[in-house]
């Protein structure tokens, strides 16, 4: 008798958006006393959000939570970045203590944060609010071999499920990805380079700032990452091989994350680059997940823009940000308020009486 | 004795922006726990709302206000819209009801409206909640001759001027710019190609829906329209003679709703190419109200993205909207209040015990 695990009975829930909401949104937008398609790209969002929910208007997307997923990097070790490995640590509890941009953020908009050590490298003993699902003191090193097993990929993979399914079982609608981890930008340009095809150097940044030198020798520690892991090469990519080999354990976290509320029919703001290769991960399990996401924002990160192409995603915001933590995930979220509040509250040309030049004759 | 009026009184209360306040933001935002410069563009508005304040940090920008400034255009005549010209005065309607889409954004923001009739065509009486300024029923067409007289310029100036400062006096930190007239987009091309020396052709857009046929008429109409008010040509260009000859009555009063704010510190969040117009009308009074305004977002109108080049603007909403009314800037002001609370609420690396890697030795 083989055992169903979470990830499997999860995948098995997954479905495509409602097409028949989305289309009457659709048309009921082209009812509204503002030119046709006036609203350009909110006009898209309050479509899928329609989709998402399966119901015309949509529920408004509240109360809305941002989870925020901390994990250490073995790559660390190779100088890719110019911060301390225990800048993750520090950054933790400085989410706990609410001194982050990205409680300020949250702040503004109402959202609930949670932050989760999900492989966090230090101690956090007596981190009072943290949610303790620390998989490893950080993953191993992906230039000389698999960062985690298959199995620490999974359980990671079932923590971000169980997650989203605990937000919105208290009655979160809309959840946002963040994510803290020093160097995670360097897995994330590995992901994104395997899963979408793309050179390293196409799709590796500079992260939080690091000169010409780093720069150089980064892309070179994401190509020995693919080709030490086999990955470098044409050929089929298991979601959670490629995850396990050079994501992080919050990349894997972030991953079940969107299985878990795209299994609820929740929609998700993805933040940057983390959550992009994220997203990526999760739509090689299935590809139907990326219709549960809107993008937040374009983080200057080249490897972003690469993965929200393949995503077929349009980012809200885009404003150089390069901050991570969920921040223009929380950016994003009134945007997206807005999106779907038109639906609601906007008069129709009938209605307001107003003429409608468009009109049937 | 020569008379003053509230537009010479105005004028002579801007002065720059404080740059010590200014130059205390940026320096904080150095100090706080993220990678520097890592906030992109918001840290910028932060700065500049320092700068208007004259204090580090700046107070939030609440409560906000949005006066949407409505007026007809003799130019209409001429079949640059296919919308009819009754649809302004159905649009006031439609605001005093709260069935717009501002409305919609403002109560998503939590931003006061006021709706302004400086010069609608239609006869407004009886509507409940207008404020009533009406200067003339309707522009004369430009293509014709001036669209206003001198005495209405100003005369709709000081209307701005006065709303401006009554809703600063009422207690609004922060102003949005509005706007309603069909065929506001054709004045804005013709005042911009005027203020920014760019030829019709590249500065007039497609508004909120025309055919080919219709926009080469309108891209003539914008060209006839400053021949005819000897605007052609390269020379000086007084501000108000320019408003007068090819503006709107709400471009006018939107320059002094700018100039309003300016005088008195207070930032102004600008809306679309009507906005974008009625600033660089405002600019050429006075250079330095440029430094009082945020951009709230890039209408698709091509006049507007080279009115902000000449504003030294940058837009922080990019979604392809061509609505008017205030939406854009109303979808920017939670960007504006999340820049200013990161100087309110957000950790530095010391009072964090953050390690930061670029600290002095």
């Amino acid at each position: 008798m083989v055992e169903t695990t979470l990830l499997d009975e999860t995948l098995a829930l997954l479905s495509p958006p409602d097409g028949r909401a989305a289309e009457e949104a659709r048309a009921h937008q082209d009812r509204l006393t503002k030119p046709r398609g006036a609203l350009g790209a909110l006009e898209d969002v309050s479509v899928r959000l329609a989709g998402i929910a399966g119901a015309c208007p949509p529920p408004m997307p509240a109360p809305v939570s941002l989870a925020i997923f901390a994990a250490d990097h073995g790559v660390h070790a190779q100088g890719v970045s110019p911060w301390p490995q225990e800048v993750t640590t520090q950054m933790v509890a400085n989410f706990l203590a609410g001194g982050a941009v990205a409680n300020c953020f949250a702040a503004q908009v109402g959202a609930e944060v949670m932050v989760v050590d999900v492989g966090v490298a230090g101690d956090m003993t007596g981190m009072s609010g943290l949610v303790a699902r620390k998989i490893a003191y950080g993953t191993a090193d992906m230039t000389q071999g698999p960062a985690m097993t298959l199995a620490q990929a999974r359980d990671a993979i079932e923590v971000g499920i169980t997650v989203a399914h605990g937000l919105i079982d208290r009655g979160s609608r809309c959840l946002i990805t963040g994510d803290m981890g020093i160097a995670n930008t360097t897995a994330s340009a590995a992901l994104i380079a395997c899963l979408t095809g793309k050179d390293p150097a196409e799709v590796t940044g500079r992260g939080t700032g690091i000169d010409d030198a780093v720069y150089t020798h980064k892309i070179e520690m994401v190509r020995r990452a693919l080709v030490v892991n086999g990955l470098d090469g044409a050929g089929s990519r298991d979601a959670l091989h490629v995850v396990a080999a050079v994501g992080g354990l919050e990349h894997a976290a972030l991953a079940g994350y969107l299985l878990g509320a795209a299994s609820r029919r929740i929609p998700v703001i993805l933040d940057g680059v983390i959550a992009g290769a994220a997203a990526l991960v999760a739509s090689a399990f299935a590809p139907v997940v990326a219709e549960y996401c809107v993008a937040g924002h374009r983080s200057a990160e080249p490897g972003h823009a690469a993965a929200l192409d393949v995503l077929r995603l349009r980012p809200l915001v885009d404003l150089e940000l390069r901050l991570g933590e969920g921040t223009g995930g929380l950016l994003a979220y009134p945007l997206v308020s807005s999106a779907v509040r038109v639906l609601h509250d906007v008069a129709t040309f009938d209605s307001a009486g107003v003429t409608d030049k468009d009109a049937p004759a």
